[in-house]
């Protein structure tokens, strides 16, 4: 990389002039794995992209899939799915085995170096156990530290970390964790060093106006008009969790949030943005 | 750590004086995996040993029994499983996701850095699917390259590489690979630039004068006695395999390969110690 005439080490350009490089986070869901198509064009788009960047993966209904065919119920409780020891052996084998690898083996098909990371794996992403007095959601956790050293040392590397949603306690206990939550918390650390933009890809273009219409999607959200589009109810239940997720991203460091359907990462396509 | 009087960085000590540091692999399988409180006294022995060391697990049963639950047959042909798409998804859910995860988890609980790889990550294993006139095994490979700088660059950062017996094309393609090969290429490598021990953890304590006899253990085997054994018949069919694959990695530059059961790292056990 050259700058003011000299060769520099990619590495030591993040910090030229007091300006930060930029590190992209990715998070794909559940439906957008199922699809082998949708994919391998998402993963094409994600190659083309340049500079610094993450790869956090949902797992959606391959696991429950799995699980089944091995006899396992999924108990639910309250819409949430309860995470039994052996469920979270299927979490690990579908989510952190097949899911992770090939998604892995995928980008190194196009040329592109990655690695598969659970939270367990050079303790990545250390997290407590979910109290609740209540409900027991078993094998489920919250991220409570990201080791943003040992994500560095691999990007220093040029090689993409690709994160499945599980992390790992202090003890060494493997937990069920929200995938979003792994995307944002990630973000969230990391922009102690870089500049830094998450992406969600999921089935919506975006936050939509009106729910029936696909093409409605808002362009840009920020805390003003988010209060403003709460208030007069165009932004309803279903999307607030959502969305607060992504405000706490911005108000913890992250520079903006993305939000859009596969086809997120290519140029010129209709998405959400959210800034402070 | 200090060195004449001044304090070196753990890499540099590596070279003093043209002295290489010991690198210890060790391979552990299928068996000693199934058994949990064998693994576990296996880790805490593995956890103690000092120095850079690097873990290699393979599979066993496990993976038989979830395919056959998920409804898979596993084809054999002369003896040898033949791996077809439904059969590299369950090893990549089973080796790469359970055993892996759940081995790296188990050695962050003993207060052990290490990371969990498949031959995708990082290119780590690079393979060649292993191609046959008369009969096609299907998902199968043999390694033709291993990533020796990222692996030192985990070593460097004191994370325990812990590898399934998977390797991938260059094309990105994960393919089933022998364990004990995975753990003799990794360790010829990795003799460019360490002294390297290679440990086979099986059911046996080690080469047997007499098969139905647990306590004749062979103690050390040289390429002289070796031949002498063979003449004699004393070494049988059976574990001529095995042993031709130690006695090329010690061709290879590995100093020694010890052969022994789950006890192995143990002091004072019983074992087969071979050497140039």
């Amino acid at each position: 990389m050259r700058f003011l005439g000299r060769i520099l080490p990619r590495n030591d350009f993040k910090r030229i002039n007091g300006m930060k490089q930029t590190l992209k986070v990715v998070k794909i869901g559940g439906k957008l794995i199922e699809n082998e198509a949708l994919l391998n064009s998402f993963m094409d788009d994600f190659v083309e992209m340049k500079g610094p960047k993450i790869l956090v993966h949902g797992g959606g209904n391959k696991a429950t899939e799995v699980a089944g065919k091995l006899g396992f119920k999924t108990k639910m409780i309250d819409g949430r799915r309860i995470t039994n020891k052996e469920s979270m052996e299927v979490i690990t084998m579908v989510y952190g085995g097949l899911l992770n690898k090939s998604i892995v083996a995928g980008l190194q098909a196009k040329k592109q170096n990655a690695i598969g990371l659970c939270g367990a794996d050079g303790k990545v992403l250390i997290s407590k156990k979910r109290e609740n007095k209540e409900i027991d959601y078993g094998y489920v956790g919250d991220v409570v530290h990201v080791n943003i050293n040992f994500i560095e040392s691999l990007l220093k590397q040029n090689i993409v970390p690709v994160f499945s949603a599980i992390s790992c306690t202090d003890g060494g206990m493997l937990l069920n964790t929200n995938g979003d939550s792994v995307a944002s918390e990630i973000t969230i650390a990391m922009s102690k060093t870089y500049e830094t933009q998450l992406y969600y890809c999921s089935e919506k273009k975006g936050v939509l106006r009106d729910i029936e219409d696909d093409n409605s999607v808002i362009t840009e959200l920020n805390s003003e008009n988010y209060k403003e589009l709460i208030a007069s109810k165009v932004i309803t239940d279903g999307m607030l969790p959502k969305l607060h997720n992504c405000f706490e991203a911005i108000s913890r460091g992250v520079s903006a949030v993305f939000l859009g359907d596969a086809n997120l990462l290519k140029e010129n396509v209709s998405h959400t943005k959210i800034v402070k």
